[in-house]
């Protein structure tokens, strides 16, 4: 990694404050290239996943397009048509370049769109380097938070290419499985009344995303969470139950989709998990393999999710009742935990840990789906011009799910952060923790 | 429609409690059919909609599958095959005839599904004169209300189906439009606090669907509701400032729906509209008229419904917001006022009457959407059995709209009645109420 | 049928000498309305059929367009909207109602459609006692043939449509199966040479499509051709040797076709077959009977047609084969010998004769599928104007049946008809005779 | 070049008959690959097409399958998964890897793919250099001519991918192009008469796949046929003379696929042509360039060469007629003759050449569409065994095109070699060459 962080920029940025974590965030981008060839960063998967070698140049087209353009003095753009190959979806900065088409642009080259970071991390940290820009600093921050959510993207979109060639080739060194002793599940109450949830900048830290915002009231009834996310081993009960045969546990949306799956075979577990010979197996970053009890469940629909825990006589929670019980934690703030983020190196949830008199795992290992979609909290306002399209328009059957996951950077997510995908996604690291009434 | 009446039962069952409201409803229903020929009554315009003749059949299926069927004695099914075409989607019940295909089922006649119907209301009145089967009469109440939404959806899907036949059939008489003077739009503000949400016996009357319930707080900011509906005139300054040209005015998938309407046009106007040498007019249930600019606008999507209120610097209502204005109108309760409802015979919305100290057509006319989802209330849980499907289990990707329409039988709803909807439907009459921060 | 044939015309123009097949053919079509209700000709089963409804007003459409408005002074449609509504596919005239559509115009209605050919016949009629309107006796010719072809996929269409009702309603009695003697296959040789292929009218009589000429020469190998169609018990042995899991038997493109069959299953055996507790169903014209193993197999397509020929060693014969062994029948012209057309009421193919000395069943029972594409005939122009869209526009990924069925009008067909249908299309009367190298 | 050469097998194994061949075929598809990155090489840009890393192993997989699995002793497959990932179509070898999915295998890597080759490479050279093996030669000239079909795929399928990244990056150096003289079309007359087709080895080589036989007679009336093949200027002519707007002057079929083109536009050019500011480009081997009117108009499909030659009042070819025009030539031969093949570099057609007194470019620069669908000639058999495979089964809404392309290598045509594509195709070099009657 030495090598590709000494490209970066002058020696002179280095020493300016925002110069630091963006250099940070920007290495950790490219290390996550390492073990990948130039057609692996090549692939789109399906429509909704990007080719790693996309990420890495529409992270540095945020930066550019936002920054760059705004605040530098006879900017020119890298490649003028960059602009509508790397724009995803912001209709204020103009055409973009056909989603499903992506995988199908080997021009530039991977070696092209290095040397377009390399470029462009150049002219920032010339910027960054200059202080006082009013907003600067706000858009890096911005950029860099951006970057983060494609370095997730990375890894969830690699993971499902990956399954499509035999062989399960692994993206990663397998991890240590220690074996534990599987946790029996105990619930944690929580008393009714007024709340507040959303963005608390002294308990959460001076970012966020605007759909955190603003901070409101909202009435909770009494209500028991999970003491930790549903395991494989429980997960497998359901399956074993009949689960994805009996339409009284799903939603009518979800029992459609579960026999409209795979061509003439229906849905029968989550995605990526095999049986062969009586046992089950799973695809993951580190190859294929078998599948731990005591380790949570991921990789759920919203459907799947939700059908488990009707089908054990629960609840998935409110995302106000996630909010405030992450909050009444003893150590509320993600970042001061132990916690399987990606910086872990797991890239896969880890085994359940001892019971602990408070909820665990709730950073960290899986994305929890909640029962809320994703709505605009009451006042929301986007912020004006192209930026503003960052998250308010996609609030629209979709479902939030909290708490990061195996593949989130550590100290990117926080108790108010609104992770959200349509019911049917899977290719997340997505699982759940259940809820009831108290 | 005193012939048809006649020919429901004996007489003797006219004079119980419970004979005289299914006597009622069930006429009700077969009086819809009068200015319809056996082919419209057969023919399914699109996968959403159904027959005439299959709905006629359906709410007859629901009195003899979840009424006679358990308390008759020595039950015997009309016929064996009714049970899987004329079953919707009740799992719990058995296989049902696939939807796409109600269209296709010459077989029943109209003729015998009529002799259906009369064979079921002669035992259903038979029933009725015992008295004291417990849960009978909830069930004969369910099965009437039920009978009473196909009501509406009889309406809705005939209209549709009429849409395709040249010359813009009618299927009423043209109702009489007094030219009004347009009544500016006010607003009404309403002070924040927690309020009790859903079914109120003693405000909405017995009957209630499980959706509405149970009856819980939910913390209110300030707000401010419009004085009546959008109006035509309103919404076509919305098209003529390129509203269907503007993605910023649209959620995500919403823009995505605009452009991907009609084959190789894209969507530019409500359902139904259409510009003829510079006027607009729409098909109704009275044929082709042109539109008035003082009626509310109606056949929106949540999605332009969505963006007009965005277009106007306003919002959706909360169904919350709305049922809390609803429920402050000096008289709430919707059947003690006279509204446009389906018994009024316009089945059209109506000019806005003359501005009021109160908000206006809060009930009947146009359904308003809201910006939430249809999801549970805190505590919710469907009945057990096969009638539970009737709601929870849709509970996914739609949005609630609220109020009833011209379309919608007297008496039918109340201020916690839920309807629901996807984003992309039009075919209901679905106008909307603006609201804004208090 | 006396009152229908009464309500045609004025009785002056009984006599003309085109006025009686006029009036023939015409009552015909309507006296295949019989057994159906106004819902049965409202519906379109699928894409490529049409309603009943349909095809009485398209084939007074094709005589209003063609000859009224050509020859008739002062000619006045009967309603503008029908032009368009029950054109076909002559781009000539004009734009056409959306096929698919067909079956949601409730408008006009079946009283108004047969008003429509009331008024067309009594204007025909008026027409055809002016005599020598040059060009006037050829359109009415074509026109009459026309609709016999449209009387055949009135048989057809229905019979699909009706699939779709459970019950197996029947349209016709049933037929009288007389018992039969097994015949065993036998071949009949022809030498090689060169041959007139094509239209004669000596042969044929008067008429006959563009598509049937110029008369031409071909050269053939030497050949053999069976003494009889494929029987339902040949087939049924095709499919216990596991012909539909067998790829080697089938075009690369009929195979992907046996496997995205009906969802979740693949085909396995014709359209209309079902095995029902061990034994083999099909859907009739006459409602569900069990199958009769000495009858033509039918509702094959192409595909099915070419793999049985392929599992049993032999193959389909090319147009030219077929039409030189039909003319080296004894009594060569189809209208000269007694057949299994529609006039027979059987509306099902019957079953095999006693063997001969030489090939039986070549006309009527079943349309035979040949090898040969639906392609022009070495010369062939088609005719100038819309009239010229008859055939030649659809000469494309067709392939050729020739000897007509159990549906098709006696008198229609002759040794140069030529049938044409894509290689999938199963829902006409087609079944095969086979063919080997001489 | 030289070193790829050089790494394919051992020098002994250089001087024996069939090696010589063997190394220069394999030799040249790997040069094929010089200006490609491994991105390149990965992509799929549609269904129909393949990357060429798996055009790359499975020409392999045909010789490992094929010859080694067969002919060496102690046979090991070099990679066991492989046999389903580079198995195209052949049931008789077994599973098939999903023909959609070629574009998302990164495993086996390039360089994995070119390890495969070589040790391949190093087997077969042992192999043939034993002499003797019954069917060997005939397997291995089977194998290189199938590996010649792909290397014209390679160039035609990178083509379609490269279509997709803007900037249009050039395969290959610009083409010299001289500018000439157009040369106004003629024509050439034959007499009618019986006439042999197919496969005859004194005339066309030693080697023929199994479509080219048996040799056969066929009568073909007089016709004519044009000097050459239709030119960029004459089909710009069609298109500005509303060609794309006139439904009379295509198959029905043909309309349906004009109007169902590009999303929202309808197709009105060929495949890569684009109108700028008035002047016609279009995206070729060597980038974008400007279309030059007098060479041969290509990327067309059956559709457009069906309708442009109506537009002008001829037709297209028979295959027979073709064939037998090309017999005709004073040189028939195409090895013999200059010709702008693959091996010229030009890897775009070429201008036409001075008139002569016989057509010209027969042979090579487009491959011209026929009249005659791609069926079996009379006495037609296809080999014993999943080589079998190989012709017979696609012989099904396809049509024929003659004469080779400049992406065709050198020698691997002959007069009677069928090629064959669906009528919609168009990624291929094709055009047209005008015939009528004589």
């Amino acid at each position: 990694m030495t090598n590709i962080s000494t490209s970066i920029g002058p020696p002179g940025a280095e020493g300016t404050p925002s110069g630091v974590p963006y250099r940070r965030v920007r290495a950790a981008t490219e290390a996550l290239l390492a073990p990948l060839t130039a057609e692996d960063c090549q692939v789109q998967s399906f429509a909704d996943a990007s080719p790693a070698k996309w990420h890495l140049a529409h992270v540095t087209w945020f930066f550019e397009t936002f920054v760059l353009e705004r605040f530098e003095t006879d900017f020119q753009p890298f490649d003028t048509s960059f602009r509508v190959l790397f724009n995803s979806y912001y209709q204020g900065v103009g055409e973009q370049h056909p989603r499903p088409q992506r995988g199908l642009l080997t021009y530039p080259p991977l070696a092209d769109v290095l040397r377009y970071r390399a470029r462009v991390d150049s002219r920032m940290l010339a910027l960054l380097g200059d202080e006082g820009a009013a907003g600067l600093q706000a858009l890096v921050e911005l950029g860099l938070q951006h970057e983060q959510q494609h370095q997730e993207l990375i890894l969830t979109d690699i993971k499902h290419a990956l399954s499509y060639s035999p062989g399960h080739p692994a993206y990663a060194q397998r991890w240590p499985i220690a074996a534990v002793q599987p946790q029996s599940l105990r619930w944690f109450g929580f008393a009714e009344g007024l709340q507040e949830i959303g963005h608390q900048p002294s308990l959460d830290g001076g970012f966020c995303f605007d759909n955190e915002t603003p901070r409101h009231r909202a009435w909770l009834d009494a209500f028991e969470i999970a003491s930790r996310p549903v395991s494989n081993g429980e997960y497998l009960a359901f399956i074993h139950d009949g689960g994805y045969r009996r339409p009284e546990l799903w939603l009518a949306m979800g029992w459609d989709w579960v026999r409209g799956g795979p061509p003439q075979a229906g849905r029968a577990a989550p995605l990526y998990w095999q049986l062969i010979d009586g046992r089950w197996y799973h695809h993951t970053l580190q190859g294929r393999v078998e599948i731990d009890a005591c380790t949570p469940a991921c990789h759920l629909s919203f459907f799947e999710a939700d059908a488990y825990a009707r089908w054990v006589g629960a609840r998935l929670p409110t995302e106000a009742e996630w909010e405030h019980a992450a909050r009444s934690l003893r150590s509320p703030a993600a970042a001061t935990r132990p916690c399987n983020f990606a910086d872990r190196g797991a890239f896969h949830p880890l085994p359940q840990p001892q019971a602990a008199d408070e909820p665990v795992q709730m950073f960290g290992d899986v994305w929890e789906w909640t029962q809320s979609n994703y709505n605009p909290f009451p006042g929301y306002r986007p912020p004006p011009g192209a930026v503003g399209e960052y998250n308010g328009k996609f609030m629209c059957n979709q479902f939030v799910l909290r708490g990061g996951s195996c593949a989130t950077p550590a100290g990117h997510v926080r108790a108010s952060y609104r992770n959200f995908f349509p019911p049917d996604a899977q290719w997340q690291f997505s699982g759940l923790r259940l809820a009831r009434d108290g």
